[in-house]
């Protein structure tokens, strides 16, 4: 943009906005209303992380035809003038009597005939980022025009990513890498998981990351518990598998990739999981193809793990990425979605070592036509070793 | 807890339990149902940054006697089991048919009376973090029992705060001043606001912070035109006002507060908005009581402003403070809210400079019965120079 803010230019939104405003005409959505950061910013590029502030809604109104408008708190209007929207409707939030909900009414009624439909995400992977009582009181005062889910048009345009998009994805992982290959030096001057993972971030805003908006990690011998939980403040010991797992963030885009390392030789059965993992990921980028389901892919990991003699992981063994630490699908074996050219999405298979002891590889796709091409460097074959 | 865990022991949450149930009874509702991550992690001491992913949504119920349940993905098993609840149960999630509604169903059902009554927080400041679609669905198995607002029961609850509580956010500004300090220094190796942030980022980090949820802050001659967006490439120069506001995060509490920095000597308009700032800090200091409402706090800093020939901010001037970069109430001419002995709120008073440039402060407090006493160092009363 004009003033040096990071982001894509007008056609990239204009291209956005049509895409969606196909997609509402065929399911007759007369008008889209979004609430929430990532669809927000995808509509606008509008970026701040004051979303960590509860207190506020902010609402994007696409229209069947033309620009959208945004109806956002005052203390946006400056930062939304920078950004790719038609017009910019404030009020001086936050308002305990009305919280914006006159205004935004007002702005519907406007756009969307009486008998008209507005879309709204209520699916799976969605939230409605505003208070439930002013839901209501919205669709009370837009009474006879119906609410209904459009789910399904956004995320049937979002999961597919431009050139742009995925050249944003990149880079953010190309950073990432930078920040894995600091590890061991990390790992060398800290003794303490918790410690680990300050240097490990202080590593990827080093390596150019705008902020890290998600870590976890563990460590454990041969293996970990879990893969949510924030790092402890307990010692990194001979034997442990220690993972790093980071949602980084540069321009609006994550990556979600994870990496692990040995201290001290690995024992057997996590050479034995690292090998099986490593394989499968290698089944996965060699066969994978759009019109494959993502329970086609969740398959491929899972038979690849058990051919040979290892227990895959309950959960989801992959999904899609971009400009939250996930998107859907989900590889799992009830996920039909169809895989697509251009979706970028993680190959992320876990192994069960044995009873709450866990090993995960992640490495981020974006699918072509022949098949994924990485976006992440590839994991080394061998588990790498650090010694302490 | 028992693994190193950081966080309270279990006195402190049935405390909570306690006084939510106390405020149940009060209000007629039979069970209270939870989705968000600062609710959930209230309730339970269950704290990951795995919130970033939308993939799963997760509950806590509380009913009227007793531990609360958690209905949540298997994959947060191994964590929540660490953690402070009653009962676990979980489901494979994501799952497209089914995403934890029937247990969920189940279990109200066997909490709640027929003719009961379920607490769900509808109003200002929160939202379901759950597909509405299924929350419709939800209140369709359960009727006729009935969801009713719990906005009350909750924040009555949470917005005042335990001297553990206190002690923890305290901790959080402590080692956010330790950054702040670095900054001269930052702002002597790096020229472009970017690399300040990041910079900035690392200096918390390295500070203690396990994350940090938030960063903004701007820079310009004589002042900056918002406070909410990131950082742009762009470099700083003689005569900007650069600010830096953070919400770092230490054991799940955050600090609220930002630091501004002349580079090289302020003009007068700056000064003198510098010295209002402060002067109508001091006042908020000296005078706030309990007793007193939001809206008097509004009142104190923009009459001070007023007095001093300053052109207060639009926006609210100071807010709630905790578990989320902001909490309620909103010091604006709106808010009724009661203020109470042991709130942690901020003192954000600002100034409008010129059309588009303004001046902001920011402490951090606990209200006690005799009145403000800070959590974060007072920022001086000259506006620093850092010579570039």
């Amino acid at each position: 943009m004009a003033d040096g803010r990071p982001g894509f230019g007008a056609g990239e939104y204009r291209r956005r906005w049509a895409a969606l405003q196909a997609r509402m005409a065929e399911a007759g959505e007369d008008a889209l209303l979004l609430t929430g950061p990532a669809d927000v910013f995808y509509l606008t590029g509008f970026l701040t992380r004051f979303w960590e502030s509860p207190a506020r809604p902010w609402f994007i109104v696409l229209p069947a035809t033309g620009d959208p408008v945004a109806v956002i708190p005052e203390i946006g209007t400056h930062l939304m003038g920078q950004c790719h929207v038609g017009e910019v409707r404030t009020w001086p939030a936050p308002d305990p009597v009305d919280d914006g909900i006159g205004l935004l009414t007002e702005t519907l009624a406007a756009l969307v005939p009486e008998r008209g439909r507005i879309g709204l995400p209520m699916g799976l992977e969605t939230s409605l980022r505003m208070p439930l009582a002013d839901y209501r009181r919205l669709t009370a005062a837009l009474a006879p025009r119906a609410f209904s889910d459009a789910t399904d048009t956004v995320q049937r345009v979002r999961e597919i990513k431009s050139e742009l998009e995925i050249t944003a994805i990149r880079e953010t992982c190309t950073l990432a890498a930078r920040a894995f290959d600091a590890v061991p030096a990390i790992v060398a001057a800290e003794r303490t998981l918790d410690a680990i993972f300050r240097s490990f971030q202080g590593a990827l805003l080093e390596a150019g990351a705008d902020w890290v908006s998600y870590t976890a990690g563990g460590a454990g011998p041969g293996g970990y518990g879990d893969v949510i939980s924030p790092a402890l403040p307990v010692p990194v010991r001979r034997g442990d598998v220690l993972m790093l797992d980071t949602g980084a963030v540069k321009n609006g885009y994550f990556c979600d990739f994870d990496r692990n390392f040995s201290i001290g030789p690995p024992d057997d059965d996590t050479r034995r999981a690292q090998t099986a993992l490593y394989e499968a990921t290698e089944v996965a980028l060699n066969r994978l193809r759009p019109g494959m389901t993502a329970r086609d892919a969740h398959r491929l990991l899972t038979c690849a793990l058990s051919e040979r003699g290892a227990t895959p992981g309950g959960g989801r063994l992959g999904h899609g990425l971009g400009i939250t630490l996930t998107e859907w699908p989900s590889f799992t074996d009830r996920d039909t979605t169809l895989l697509h050219e251009n979706m970028v999405l993680t190959l992320e298979p876990s192994v069960e070592i044995a009873p709450g002891r866990i090993l995960v590889h992640e490495e981020d796709i974006v699918l072509r036509a022949d098949g994924p091409e990485l976006l992440t460097e590839r994991a080394p074959f061998d588990l790498p070793e650090i010694e302490i």
